[in-house]
């Protein structure tokens, strides 16, 4: 059954859906018929099965009933923060990190990106990324979508708050560091962001203004990751941690 | 510094490299120099540092030294079977599994799978895959190339043995089911396989063959994961269990 978010809140039992790609993705493409049961997420994260029970012009009126099925986001807010790197990979990011159950995707200009946002296309390109994001959150079930943010500044940074603050470098990786990530997953945190150079990594200026700010340098396992695949292993750890370890207790 | 492959056992101080490919990529693409220092992996899996010290017609001669730095293979092997999917997803699996370490990449065909291989595109299709892991292998600096093959009958895969076999299934998810993962990786495994469903996911028989098989069903956190997703949560699973949190005991 698939999934739709509305950026309102619903209080009442019935809605009325007038966004125009919605009612075309729904009624046009999908060919709901009166009767049929979809979900709708409001921007409280409540989800509510949704019964069509009418159309009307390009609107269409659905029964709603609060939902009891569980949440599906992650416990601990996380924040992904990724050195800019080319179209494909942003984008790919973007969607994976959503999928995993990222809260917020940051990308920042490094000393080492391979390449710059001027300011004139940032718009365009986080409209064209907040987009990817809503879709891959439909699709996996979210109950709210990460935002999507840049910083063209890379010691802006260091303003991003979080119980543990992680920075995966691949130093680490090489001089055999293996235990500050799992050291770093403390059952107390609530909020963790992971910044992530890009091929290039993070130079020592960068990486010592971190450390300076709280960061923990960490090893992500032996192999060397690709800078896309990096924060999933990540995001995959998290869950593990937090969903399926800790309930266990 | 960059890795290459090569098929055959060093066992002497020197090493005549005469792979056409490796040598247009070493001496003519990177236009290395004599002095200039790579690493070499033979069959046996061990790690040389070598150093150009002579071009001869279209072979480099180097003298070669066994590597002290630790392995970066996963402790456990690990099989990573999918029902087969589109060109881009198959690619971008045997890629992703490679960097994150598996050791065997199986492709399937299932009852709802989206497509299927023709026996005579099959060792095509194969070779060009076997080339992305060997790439991927290279890069993310693995000891060895994992081996993709592809199995036309479903039932196959229960031939297929492990210590800890699993099935990464929707259905886990919807019932709340959270525990299963964490409970299958005990510090005894010493090789786990991973059966992925394609979009579809399996059908009810074929889950039923893998449980008679010995599988279990894990749900991997309650988000909806792509088909080419769920792997990437398993291995990375698996390596921050077995190479990151063993670690510290």
């Amino acid at each position: 059954m698939e999934q739709y978010f509305v950026d309102t809140t619903i209080d009442q039992d019935s809605y009325i859906l007038d966004d125009k790609e919605q009612f075309h993705h729904i009624i046009t493409v999908l060919r709901h018929q009166l009767g049929d049961v979809i979900y709708l997420v409001d921007n409280n994260t409540n989800l509510f099965e949704a019964t069509l029970a009418n159309v009307v012009g390009k609107t269409a009126i659905f029964d709603v009933k609060k939902s009891d099925i569980a949440t599906t986001e992650l416990p601990i807010k996380v924040t992904i923060a990724c050195a800019l790197s080319k179209k494909d990979k942003v984008e790919w990011i973007t969607q994976k990190s959503t999928e995993l159950g990222a809260t917020d995707i940051v990308f920042f200009n490094s000393q080492y990106s391979v390449m710059t946002w001027k300011g004139n296309v940032v718009d365009r390109k986080l409209e064209r990324l907040q987009e990817i994001a809503k879709n891959a959150a439909q699709q996996s079930k979210r109950r709210m979508i990460p935002k999507v943010s840049y910083l063209n500044k890379f010691a802006d940074l260091t303003k991003l708050d979080a119980d543990c603050k992680l920075l995966a470098y691949e130093e680490s990786v090489k001089n055999g560091e293996t235990s500050a990530l799992d050291r770093s997953l403390t059952n107390e945190i609530k909020s963790v962001i992971g910044v992530f150079g890009s091929e290039g990594g993070v130079s020592p200026d960068e990486v010592n203004l971190l450390q300076d700010a709280g960061y923990t340098s960490v090893g992500l396992g032996p192999r060397i990751l690709r800078a896309e695949t990096a924060p999933m292993y990540l995001l995959s750890v998290l869950s593990y941690n937090y969903e399926l370890r800790m309930n266990e207790e």
